[in-house]
């Protein structure tokens, strides 16, 4: 059975029917929120998608493991860290981490950094 | 090595730094562009992610494969078919299709449909 998941924010809120907003602070993660969009609860086999926001002066966890990452930057400014290199994002940026990339989001911003992030299953 | 695609649409066009705008007309599509965000080309291992735009009266192709899909809804106003089932969605909105369910998106609205689509490597 396809699922939709209808946007509900408000005032500037990203929120979803049906989604939870969990706190996520794993990894020296600060001042964020995760929202998984779309996984196992959905019968997703192949992918997972998840809104992840995070405040202004926050960061995401200092990341490295096998898995990749596609992200799309749907809500503010971040810098962001690939590997060696360091780049500045904004709304409608799409980055692509590979297996066993050091990464770290951090909100470099007046506004919630929000963005998508694409999963593989094994995550 | 992490790849970053700029967005660098501009007057309401939605495009990225180094990714083709390929026309979208498979399947029975009607005024349809695909551009494909994350893919083989970005050493991408375990998902891809693409854009879609249909102009207004324009449609996706009527699908069904093994594969599944995850859409997130950029701009405009669709309406979905998945399976038996037929749901109106709009911007934010996030639509999971599984494998060998029948899909197809119509553009209702007066402005271009967007969406984001993430598809497992095989597609």
């Amino acid at each position: 059975m396809g699922v939709v998941h209808r946007f509900i924010g408000k005032d500037g809120a990203f929120a979803w029917e049906g989604v939870e907003v969990e706190t996520y602070d794993r990894g020296g993660a600060m001042g964020g929120t995760k929202q998984v969009l779309l996984g196992s609860r959905d019968g997703s086999v192949h992918f997972g998608l998840r809104y992840y926001e995070i405040e202004p002066g926050g960061q995401s966890s200092f990341d490295r493991h096998g898995h990749d990452h596609g992200v799309y930057i749907l809500r503010g400014k971040a810098r962001v860290m690939l590997g060696w290199d360091v780049a500045e994002v904004g709304v409608g940026d799409v980055i692509y981490i590979p297996p066993n990339e050091e990464h770290q989001f951090e909100n470099i911003g007046d506004e919630p950094l929000g963005f998508l992030c694409a999963v593989p299953p094994r995550d």
